[in-house]
C-alpha cells in the first residue's frame, strides 16, 4: 500500500497548487486552506441562487472511465454553480485500450481550449498520466482511480469531521469493511495522518486489511468491540457486493453480523461519536437502517460538503490558470 | 381506478401548490391559474431571446427511471429557459430494488442543494413517495408513474384545448384506445371533470376499458360511430405495440379498422372537432396519415404549449420555495 | 460519386446562408467569409473568459443518429460558447424506422421551438431531408451523413491548410486511403476545388478508389512513392477496422507498409508538407506515432480549428434567423 509521492506534480513552480491527484505527498497548510475555502462555499448553498462566476467562460470536462452517476454529479453540480461549462464524457474504454489511446483522447479534448479533466477510471495512476502529459495550464482532479487514491472523497470527509469534531489531535478515527480494495480508505488514510489525527484504526476481516497497514502509521484489528473503543469518528466503508463470492466474505449476513454498525455495536465507541460512509450505503449490509438514518449519522452532510470541497478544490486549482 | 387524493401534500400550509403529482385533488381554480400563466409563456417561446431569470441559480434533477427522451427534453428546455442548471439522470433501477434506495438516492441529491425534481418511473406513487420524504423546501413534479397519472401532459392538453376551443362547459371530449393502461387518459379525465367540460366519453376495445369507468363520471362506448358523434375534441391515445399480443388486442391490422382515425370514421364527429395526441404517434396505427397531417391535427400544438404549460407548473410551485 | 448540388436549399431568398448541409454547390466566396469569421474565433479561443452572447436564448439540439462522442462534443462545446443552450439526443434509430418517423421526432422537436439542429446519421441524405421538411426560421448543420459529406470537417480542414499554407492556387494535396467510403474525403475534394487547390490527389488501394473519381477532377494513384512527390499537404483518412476482412485490404500490418505514413515515406513528400488527419487516429495503421507527433503534423491544429470553425458556420447561419 505504497504510494508514489506526486507534490512536484501537483504544484507548480510558485507552488500553486495546479491539480489534485493525491494527498499524500500534500502538505497540511495545503489541506487547511481547501477546508477552510469550503467553509464559504457552505454559506453559498444556503442562498437563494447559488451561481457564481469564477469558472466562467471555463469547460470543464467530466472524463468518467468508469462509471459513477453520483460522483460525476457532484462535479457537475460543482462546476455549474461556478458557472462553468460542463462536458460529460462517459467513455467506456476497452480493457485493452493502450495508455497511448487515452492520451490521444485527452489531448484532443485539450485542443478544444478545455480547462479542467475531472478522471475517474478502474486503472490507479490514470489522472497521474493524464497531468504528465497536458500543457500547463491545463489541471486534473483525481475522481478516483483504481485502488489507489479518492482525495476529494477524502477531503470532504475531513472538512465533515471538522465541523463536527474540530480538533484532530484529539481524535481517534475507525476505519472499518474492505480496507484493501478501497482507494477512499487510503486516501482517508493519508489525511487524517497528515492533519494530525491522534489515531487511526482499521477494522476488518483479516483477509480485507492490506498486510503491510501498520507501517502507514495504523493500528489494525479484526474485532469491532476492541476497535471502536474510544473512538470519536467512525467510517464504514461500502462494501462491493461481487467481492461477496465466499473467497473473501463468508457471506452477507456473516459480514452483518460481525461488521456492520449497529446500534449495539455502536455503543462501544465514543458516546458522542459520528458515523461517516461515502454511499450509496447498503442497509442491512455495512450498517443498519437504525444507524444509517439517526442523528449521530453524518452521511447527508458529507454529501452537502460534498459540492462544496470540490468547489473549493476547482476555485483553488483554476486560481493561476489562464492561456 | 380509484386515486389517493394527494391535495394535502401538494399544497404548503399557505395553501401555495408545492409538488405537481396529481391532478385529481386540484381545484378549478388552480388548474385555471396554471394555464392562465401558461398563456405568458407561450409569447415567450415566440421571441428572439428564450431565456428568463426566473430559476436561475436553482437546480432541477431529471430523475427518469424509465426512459423517455421525448418527455425528458421538454423539462429540460423548460427549465433551462428559466435559467435552472439542469441535471439528467437516466437511472435504470432494478425491479428489485427496495423503496428504500430510491428514497436514499433522492435524499442524496437533495443533500447537494438541488431544488425540483421531475420524476418518471414505471411505478405508481414514486413521485409521491418521493415528496412526501423530502423536506419542505425541496419541490416534485409527477412526469408520469406507472398507470398512475400524468398530470403536466393532461394540462397540456387542456390548454390546447382551451386555445381552440374556449369553454369547456359546451364541450363534448372523447379518447380513444388504450384506456385501462394510460395514465394520460386517467390525467386528462380528472382535468376534464374538473374543468367542467359538458362529456367524456371514452372509446376503445371492451378488454382495454376499466370496468369502473362510469363511476368517474365518463360514458363508455366500443363503437368509433357512437362514440364520436357530436364529439368537439377527439384525444388519440398512443397503443404501447407491446400490448399488440392477441390477448388484448387481436392485430395491428384490425385495431386500425375499428379504431385508427381515418379521414372517414372523423366525419362522425362535429365538423370542427379538432384531433388530439400525445405522440409519438404510430401513423397507420391509431391516427391515418392524412388525420395527423391535417389542418383538423392539433398535434404540433400541442408539444408547443407543453413547453409553456411545464414552465408554468415550474414557476408556480418554485415561487414560493426558497432555503 | 455525384452529388444532388443543394445550393437552393442552402440560401435563403436574400442569398444568406441558412443550412450547411454540403460543399459541392457553394461559392468560393461564402467558403472564404466562413474561414475569415473563423479567424476572429481563433483570437476568442485564447482568452481567459470564452463566452460570447450571440446564441444566448437560442437552443441547439445536437440529433446524432449514429454514435460520435468526438464530434458531438465539438459542436456542444461550440454553441455553448456561444451562450446556447444545447439539447444532446443520441438517437438510435432502427434501420426499419420509417423516413417519416424521422421527420416526426425532427417537427416535435421544432415545435419545442428549437432553432438548430446539428444532424449525423448513417444513411446519406438525412440533412437535407430534414432541412427540406423544416419551417424557414430553423437551421440544419451536416455533422455527417453516410457516405454523402461531412462539411464542417472539411471546412476545418481548409482553414488548417490556409493557416498554415496560405495560397490554395499554389498546393498540391495528397489524400491518402479509404477514399471510397469517406465522406470526409468528397467534402474535401470539393472544398479544395471551390478554393482553386493546384492539384488533389487521391491515394490508396485500387479497391478503395471511386472509378469515377477522375470526374471530380482529381488525380489516383495507388503508390505512395509517385502520390506524395511533390505534395504540399498529406491528409491521412481514418481506417474503418471493421473492413478489415481481407476483401477490401488484406492486412493491418499490409495496409500499414504500403500506405501508413512513415518518416520515411514523409520524405517523398515536399520539406515543408504537413500533416493531417480527422481523427481519432490509429496509430501504426494509417501513421506511425512517429509522424503524428511530430513538428509536420497539425492533427492537434485541426482539433482547435475545429471548434472556431463550427461557431463561425453556426453565428453565419443563425445570423438571420429569428422567429
Amino acid at each position: 500500500m505504497s504510494a508514489q509521492p506526486s507534490r512536484s506534480i501537483q504544484f507548480d513552480d510558485q507552488g500553486n497548487l495546479r491539480h489534485f491527484l493525491t494527498i499524500d505527498a500534500l502538505p497540511a497548510e495545503t489541506l487547511v486552506q481547501i477546508l477552510d475555502t469550503a467553509e464559504s462555499f457552505i454559506d453559498f448553498g444556503l442562498r437563494e441562487i447559488r451561481k457564481m462566476p469564477l469558472l466562467r467562460g471555463k469547460t470543464v470536462v467530466n472524463l468518467f472511465f468508469e462509471p459513477s452517476t453520483r460522483t460525476r454529479t457532484t462535479f457537475e453540480i460543482a462546476a455549474k454553480r461556478l458557472s462553468a461549462d460542463v462536458i460529460n464524457m462517459s467513455a467506456t474504454r476497452m480493457s485493452t485500450t493502450k495508455g497511448e489511446s487515452i492520451l490521444d483522447t485527452v489531448r484532443t479534448l485539450e485542443a478544444m481550449h478545455t480547462d479542467l479533466f475531472v478522471v475517474r477510471d478502474h486503472a490507479s495512476g490514470t489522472p497521474h498520466l493524464i497531468a504528465d502529459h497536458l500543457p500547463s495550464h491545463v489541471r486534473v482532479i483525481n475522481a478516483g482511480d483504481g485502488r489507489h487514491a479518492h482525495p476529494t472523497q477524502a477531503m470532504l470527509d475531513m472538512f465533515t469531521i471538522r465541523q463536527k469534531k474540530d480538533d484532530f489531535s484529539r481524535l481517534r478515527v475507525a476505519i472499518v469493511g474492505d480496507i484493501l480494495h478501497s482507494r477512499v480508505a487510503r486516501s482517508q488514510i493519508h489525511a487524517l495522518s497528515i492533519l494530525g489525527a491522534r489515531e487511526i484504526r482499521v477494522i476488518g476481516p483479516r483477509t480485507l486489511i492490506p498486510t503491510d497497514i501498520q507501517s502507514m502509521g495504523v493500528n489494525a484489528t479484526t474485532d469491532m468491540t476492541d476497535g471502536l473503543d474510544d473512538i470519536d469518528v467512525i467510517i464504514m466503508l461500502r462494501i462491493q457486493r461481487e467481492r461477496m463470492d465466499g473467497q473473501l466474505i463468508p457471506s452477507e449476513q456473516e459480514f452483518f453480523n460481525r461488521y456492520g454498525l449497529t446500534e449495539e455495536k455502536l455503543r462501544f465507541a465514543r458516546p458522542d461519536a459520528i458515523v461517516m460512509h461515502p454511499g450509496p450505503i447498503n442497509r442491512g449490509l455495512e450498517i443498519a437502517s437504525s444507524v444509517a438514518d439517526s442523528s449521530r449519522s453524518v452521511i447527508l452532510n458529507q454529501v452537502t460538503n460534498g459540492i462544496a470541497v470540490r468547489m473549493s478544490i476547482m476555485a483553488r486549482i483554476m486560481g493561476g490558470s489562464g492561456r
